[in-house]
């Protein structure tokens, strides 16, 4: 079998070019010409989003690193590419280390680095429209404390001397369905105007896609995997709504639904919309996490307040309602059908040694597209063999392509876009019988897994106070794993949603209707990686003599965990007894979905485990 | 018996007082006088402190509330007391409403209070002695949002008018032993100037006494409970450091000690020191936490920079070294040796009905003084019979005092200040039979205790992360406590000491050589409270295989606890072997120290359970 070098959402093309040194040149001319000694080159686009269109892939086109998340600053002398500890690898082979020197985040921040670097006396320019006003504050003081200073550039120095900038995306915009969105555009309106009323603001700008797309229920596709339209809203509490994305996208559809809801003016008409609300002295709320500094100069120079605090829209957004979580239901088993019938073939195909990273990510796709419904995946298949595996936030290229082999442990984790709900589950199997210790390991990650889906808590907790709960087995054999238990996931929106979140850093009340993930992990460098990914839903739970409100999760992702990697006496009964359950609820959703083969697959892949043996404790 | 109506350090009288209408008319008088509307009453004295003495107890002058934590505002016509969930009973039934309002915090900040009482145009002042930096800012902004400012007071006009304010505290001041301290204070001011220079700061002003006493090895007892000489100190980088407390206070040995090291100056020559500072242009750390406002406008007015941080030897003194720990094992050891005596008396005497709350206290404290090492105990005693166990911060008096009764659950929570350590214990013992609910939530209390006792986590963990654990076996029947698990404790100092606790706001990582309690509890208003309580050192832990450093705790505190309260089928058999191997390191620490009928309790009391039937798990 020749495998592709495409699917229909994922390449397998090496990322890497190498920039070269013209660009930089070019921008060091520019720097040159406008009197600045530097200039800062985010990964952030100006919506500060974690997917961005390749128009706004400035730091990729510049220094040749594609991660998802690093800055460079370049002087006239030398240059610096800030990544954090995920990156630090992928950045020394992306860029030519000649130009720019990878700096690990862990050791040096980029405040850190401007004041050693920047000269006395120097002027550090920046993007007003790519930084957060905290985000300019920190460089702010870090240009001052190196004895220099920052200023805003006219127009950002990469545009200036990228030639063959791709043009803005043009995605056609659709409306989603109301029944799918379980409340009208028209609710939501009114919904954040009572919250802007609360606060005491006039107006809210909405500069994050994904809350334009929320809040008047519209759906694009301008970035890849997540369904956003790119552009922007203003929210006035008295007076109509007007978005700002190019009314060419939008389709006839959509205007119909805006129609009496919300004006759509051309982007470029968004400065002056700015305007209006500073002459008549507004308050404008900005998102904190998204607004630009742009924005907050514009509204105050025409004599407005910004009051620079979270979007309300993202709280809102966060907390599913019943059609979102009837969709996501829905969505959660046709994906589980899928994955099953993936997991099915890859009990056949692999032990006899033919199954490569690529063909499985091919695979994948190919059942979930099936029955017509997939509408994107929901980010790049992670598809990582043996020592692949280890690598957290890998990505299969053609370079990198391998066979899984008997004794190995494969790991997937792999994402759904469908009208009615976004999926991302990970499984890791054994192909091949597993070594003692990676079924130590496996079971120890299953039974933090199993303390995030059977954690019962009172209203209030966050994430954070949940997070060491998958973390404990671990411990008590002196490992752990290097990334949070868990992110917040959409309504076919972004994969990665806020606020919420399962990490140390969770600290959002967890409320009913939120989506997170439960994905502890291990990893073994050079050897393998193992991580167990189900989706849960935070609801209420009536428990009798309880003396407070109390919150549990429903997991929504429904597929086998491999039994052949599980330790049976590492359980207790509690714990195997959740194993069963969940394998009993999958067997009876999925089963009349599949086919006969799959079925008879599926029914011995979630045999209850006491079959196996006496239980330990 | 006659029951005394005081111990030693502790007394049983109601502190309440009707502060009353004079007090408060003749502090607005001085505001008119001074065109202030009116003026902040802070908790808080000089240095930021919990324990304060009684010349700082400006606010239980002014509105009677003796409470820990508060502040009041008073205005011309009206008058807030804004007081936490712990307090706002407390409030109620110690002010004159009439007079002041008491407000929950939950519902209103000072600020918000502020904010919306204070008349437009309207001067609130202040003394910048008893604010920090933070705290101003954020009254500042309050008075400008209700369209007035914020200004500071010449002098304090509680003092003003506080007629017989009692005067300065002048205990004696003493070296503490280098064998007890374990460094040279020296040494210590060494590392202090290391730590100066690497955060570039001139000079430290040392604003908490706490650290002031651990850094030059000195003890006093300017206030009740904690051995504190009340003082500043300033450390610079590159001078001799000068102490500004009362010269009178020291001992002969204490100014021995000091040659050399340091001078001592009375306070009122801080202000000159400071600009002696400024006018040097020194950048000068102080403490954000307990440095006030004062310190940084006279720096900077001088012309020097004031570098508003953590005081870095708050950190320091939180790692307790080889000789603290030692220390710490030998007075748990006396200390625990006390209370089971203590404990066998109860167990003889209550039953029968002749054990009071008061009366407690005193044989309690009188156990402890019996070997004449008692310096002080850590705080007043916490003894609460039945329904006033369920006051988290009950304290007993001659009105609220009741003998405890058969049926009921007694809770004790004591410590104790021996020179080489300081304690803190807290106990629940059930006279006569409990209920099968007792019984229930007293187990779920000992499971989250013993979930923190046995921990094992990675270096890099914070007290945040390790909360939860005391959690989940109550938060499994909807149940909870409303404090955090655990605090820090200092070395013959403060019973409070941070940065370290184990609690949501735990966000300082735990090292080794740090003491924190493990208490986690259950209250049943009206009814019943449980705690139990025993301090716990971090220390480093070989795990076979581990791939990280791990740490974990040493349970510190020697005491039994209740057998006859624990559910034994709740407990899983790893829980039922920690309560054995406790009571038996318990036994073997404690025997050679009792007396013979003491023994063959404290035998009873620490059998092991797998004699009382078979384990649940």
């Amino acid at each position: 079998m020749t495998p592709m070098t495409r699917t229909r959402f994922q390449t397998f093309d090496d990322p890497s070019h190498r920039a070269g040194a013209q660009r930089l040149a070019a921008l060091r001319a520019a720097m040159l010409q406008k009197g600045f000694s530097g200039f800062v080159v985010p990964r952030a686009d100006e919506h500060q989003s974690e997917y961005v269109p390749p128009r706004a892939e400035r730091l990729a086109w510049l220094t040749g690193f594609t991660g998802s998340a690093g800055t460079a600053v370049i002087l006239a002398d030398r240059a610096a590419l800030v990544v954090d500890g995920r990156y630090t690898l992928q950045a020394a082979s992306q860029v030519d280390t000649a130009l720019v020197t990878p700096v690990p985040l862990a050791e040096t921040s980029v405040e850190a680095w401007i004041e050693a670097n920047l000269p006395a006396g120097g002027v550090l320019a920046y993007d007003p429209w790519l930084h957060t006003p905290d985000g300019v504050a920190r460089l702010e003081k870090a240009a001052a404390a190196a004895g220099g200073r920052l200023e805003p550039a006219g127009m950002n120095l990469v545009d200036q001397v990228w030639i063959d900038r791709p043009p803005a995306p043009r995605a056609p915009v659709l409306p989603y369905p109301e029944a799918l969105a379980g409340e009208t555009a028209a609710r939501k309106l009114e919904r954040v105007r009572e919250a802007l009323a609360k606060a005491r603001a006039d107006a809210l700008v909405v500069s994050d896609p994904h809350n334009l797309a929320w809040a008047f229920n519209l759906r694009g596709s301008d970035v890849a995997h997540t369904p956003l339209p790119l552009g922007y809203a203003v929210i006035p509490r008295e007076a109509p709504a007007t978005l700002f994305l190019d009314p060419g996208k939008l389709t006839a559809e959509a205007s119909a639904a805006l129609d009496g809801l919300a004006a759509c003016v051309d982007p470029a008409g968004l400065p002056a919309c700015l305007d209006a609300l500073g002459r008549a002295g507004a308050r404008v709320r900005l998102d904190a996490a998204t607004g630009a500094v742009a924005l907050k100069r514009r509204i105050e120079e025409a004599g407005g307040r910004a009051d620079v605090g979270p979007d309300p829209i993202t709280a809102m957004k966060a907390v599913k309602n019943a059609a979102e979580i009837a969709g996501a239901r829905e969505a959660h088993r046709r994906d589980g059908a899928a994955v099953a019938r993936f997991l099915a073939w890859l009990a056949r195909e692999a032990p006899g040694g033919g199954v490569s990273e690529i063909a499985a990510v091919e695979r994948l796709e190919a059942f979930r597209a099936e029955g017509g419904e997939l509408r994107e995946i929901s980010f790049p298949t992670i598809s990582g063999s043996g020592p692949n595996g280890a690598i957290v936030h890998y990505r299969v290229t053609a370079a990198t392509d391998r066979v899984v082999r008997p004794g190995e442990l494969f790991l997937i984790d792999s994402g759904a876009q469908y009208l009615d709900g976004t999926t991302d589950i990970t499984r890791t199997v054994a192909v091949g019988p597993p070594s003692d210790e990676m079924r130590d390991r496996f079971t120890r990650v299953l039974k933090g897994h199993i303390a995030i889906a059977t954690a019962l808590f009172p209203r209030g907790t966050t994430g954070a106070q949940l997070d060491s709960f998958a973390r404990r087995p671990l411990w008590e054999a002196g490992l752990d794993f290097d990334h949070g238990t868990g992110h917040g996931v959409g309504a076919f929106l972004s994969v990665h949603e806020g606020p919420q979140r399962i990490a140390k850093t969770g600290t959002t009340a967890l409320q009913p209707g939120m989506i997170v993930s439960n994905e502890p992990g291990y990893y073994r460098a050079g050897a393998y990686g193992i991580r167990i990914e189900n989706l849960v839903l935070v609801e209420e739970r009536a428990l009798a003599g309880a003396e407070r409100p109390m919150l549990g999760f429903e997991t929504l992702t429904l597929a086998p965990i491999d039994r052949a990697l599980i330790a049976r006496d590492l359980l207790t009964p509690g714990e195997a007894a959740w194993l069963d359950a969940y394998h009993a609820r999958v067997r009876e959703a999925l089963s009349p979905l599949l086919d006969g083969a799959t079925r008879d697959w599926l029914a011995a892949a979630t045999r209850p485990l006491a079959g196996d043996g006496p239980a330990g404790s």
